[in-house]
């Protein structure tokens, strides 16, 4: 036997000029970064938001789940049982396929179907929660340039996971009577590539607000016209209060595309929201051809996700589902009835603010030339309460007299309590 | 109070054309992918490979940990300890920091400076397993048309996380006396930049060789002289099953830029290989200004790693990794020196194969004219055993000699039958 030191194997060496006299000693190193990570920056906002991990601080900032109703006993004994049984436990420890857990899979296929879309097994991935299926879809479908339409405010996590593909903004403004147009990013340009509509139809991340059937038939209509992609971003989708669902904007242009396979819409969902959020599971449900392509992206991105986490989440999916969903809704309801009941109290007359039947969130614009960074700065320094400002949600540093109030952390007492001090503060700044 | 619709507050509107009559009905959609997804395509290797998941197959094909010695009980223990904990069980839940786990990256930090690289929390970033980390680092690191530079041959999964940064790459050559020579990707233009170096310094995937400390600073000598970031991916460093340490190519770099923050290396690491991958935790180790990017990366991408595994993780970590390093180290030199012990009765005469002090693969040139992707159709269809042909690992077509074989899944039993069949298809093939 020869044994054989690999990387001596020799080809010609092109350019094999001798590395020498240059020793990294003494010199530090500066990094220099991609083109495509001039979009990508600290948010101002989130650095203010750290002043909200104050103890006492009554926080109605994060859209962050109640976890007093998290099912923890269910997972307790999910994880229990997947562990107990070698040959699972081999299986839920292991490496696994990138697509996701084929049962996962199958479960999320029917729970699509219950909403009118028609899909199967083939037509899922599971992805870390619907954050990365965000990013994966910036990264398959956007080019540097092109052009990508948000409503204004928008989902500050889409901005985040489209920029490094380098997008260019327009606002989509949409009317009640279906009419929809697009803003800025040079909409007339037809050098412009218009690669994609991204909206949150149900409970919008930051308004609370759902679209109306003829809203998202213009919607598709728009993406129609200009060829574009959509993506229906639906993480609050079951948390609905009051009121008739919508049809998802999938299920629309199935039925008038043919089929799912033919369609342009791309729905992302997640379980963070009904379920947990820390076990990181969200799905994408789209035609064939876009979940092979996304495969790709995920083997080469992590792999895989966490096999025992999609185990966890198949246990509870098929057993407590619909009573997690109403204790979810039945708990949010009172909160945000709460919330509604005494905000006319603390804003400033002529203040307007959003009536969510579902969700977790609450949108206010202020009657006030008080700008909501130093509001907040205020609020939380001086008061103990926290929200995001609406500038957040903008690409173009709009929406400062506008903040995003969430209320489904806090108890029903500190809601009454927060808004008080909220209330203060805008005194105190008025 | 004033119910209003967000949607429908108007910015006068610059291209409010009408939509009408472009309903999407019957005209399939067909998507118009990113530029950057042209690199980004299906391994035919990969799907070569789904052979192997055929009853009765003996794979020496993956990387693939043994499951009979995952710590499971331990593993159920610290589920239940997290989630019997009420406070500990609702972080473990909830959305949590994108940075990872504080204790986690405590530990880990310990973990490191063992190694010899001074290093403190701030340092390391969590990411699901290291295929994430090497996918941030292409995209903070590589603009389209940037030289990356890989050995010949090279992990696959380095090169599906780089591409879609639309890298050229160039090949490293190291020699012994510890020169390093560039070939290929045009290395004397001066018009291309020098983006990174990626190598796996100990047992490498797929050779299994480890790097001298004369070639692991020839490699930072070539670096330094081209201002080029070091990827030191050490999966398998843990996995020694003979002969003394080397030091980390961040351990020497530190040691001559004068600390971390000065330095040019990243470390990436992972649990997956002494622990369990299926929880999916790995990390980087960089510079204070690296990981603060790498964190704002991992916010956009999936927000954070799923809370409850990195707590699984630290407690596995605190009680039982360097027991769990010496099982896992016992039994796969065993397996190693069993396959070691019989391969040479296998393989054409004057064929050649690596001797690893550790990790998981041997590698081997075949003294024939079989090309092995023929030969793993024939070995995994005819005989029952597959192993990954070697072109996986060439960004050039080259490797149709060579093969790679891992000795990790299998046992000791399956081992020999494995070989003899392989042995059988090379013999059909000849």
């Amino acid at each position: 036997m020869v044994i054989f030191y690999w990387i001596s194997w020799g080809n010609s060496m092109i350019n094999a000029g001798s590395i020498t006299g240059s020793k990294s000693s003494g010199v530090p190193w500066k990094p220099c970064y991609a083109e495509r990570m001039r979009g990508v920056q600290a948010s101002e906002i989130r650095e203010l938001l750290k002043i909200v991990e104050q103890p006492g601080m009554i926080s109605f900032a994060g859209g962050i789940p109640d976890p007093t109703f998290f099912p923890t006993e269910q997972i307790k004994a999910a994880y229990n049982a997947i562990l107990s049984d070698s040959t699972e436990a081999s299986k839920a420890l292991q490496y696994s396929v990138s697509e996701g857990d084929a049962e996962l899979r199958s479960w999320i296929a029917g729970h699509m179907r219950s909403k009118g879309i028609l899909c199967d097994v083939e037509h899922i991935l599971i992805t870390n929660g619907s954050q990365q299926a965000l990013e994966f879809l910036g990264k398959l479908f956007i080019s540097p340039g092109d052009r990508v339409a948000v409503t204004a405010p928008t989902y500050l996590g889409a901005l985040q996971a489209f920029s490094p593909s380098q997008p260019e903004y327009a606002t989509l403004h949409i009317s009640e009577d279906g009419s929809v147009a697009l803003e800025g990013g040079d909409t007339d340009s037809e050098d412009i590539h218009d690669a994609l509509v991204y909206v949150v139809p149900d409970f919008a991340n930051p308004t609370g607000e759902t679209l109306s059937e003829v809203e998202r038939r213009g919607i598709l209509e728009l993406a129609a016209e200009r060829g574009m992609l959509v993506i229906e971003d639906s993480p609050y989708e079951m948390l609905r209060f009051d009121g008739i669902p919508e049809l998802p904007l999938q299920a629309l242009d199935i039925d008038g595309s043919g089929g799912i396979d033919a369609s342009r819409v791309v729905y992302c969902g997640s379980f963070s929201k009904v379920f947990v959020p820390g076990l990181r599971v969200g799905w994408v449900c789209a035609s064939r051809e876009i979940i092979s392509r996304l495969t790709l992206i995920k083997q080469s991105s992590d792999l895989s996700s966490p096999a025992i986490n999609q185990r966890v989440m198949l246990h509870l999916a098929r057993t407590i589902y619909d009573e997690q969903v109403v204790r979810a809704c039945s708990t949010y309801r009172k909160k945000r009835d709460v919330m509604l009941s005494l905000i006319g109290e603390v804003m400033p007359a002529d203040s307007r603010w959003t009536h969510p039947d579902g969700g977790m969130f609450i949108w206010v614009k202020l009657a006030s030339e008080i700008d909501t960074r130093e509001l907040l700065e205020v609020a939380a320094r001086d008061f103990g309460v926290a929200f995001v400002p609406g500038q957040a949600f903008y690409v173009n540093n709009k929406g400062r007299d506008m903040l995003r109030l969430s209320y489904t952390l806090p108890s029903t007492d500190e809601i009454e309590i927060g808004l008080q001090r909220l209330g203060k503060a805008i005194l105190a700044m008025s």
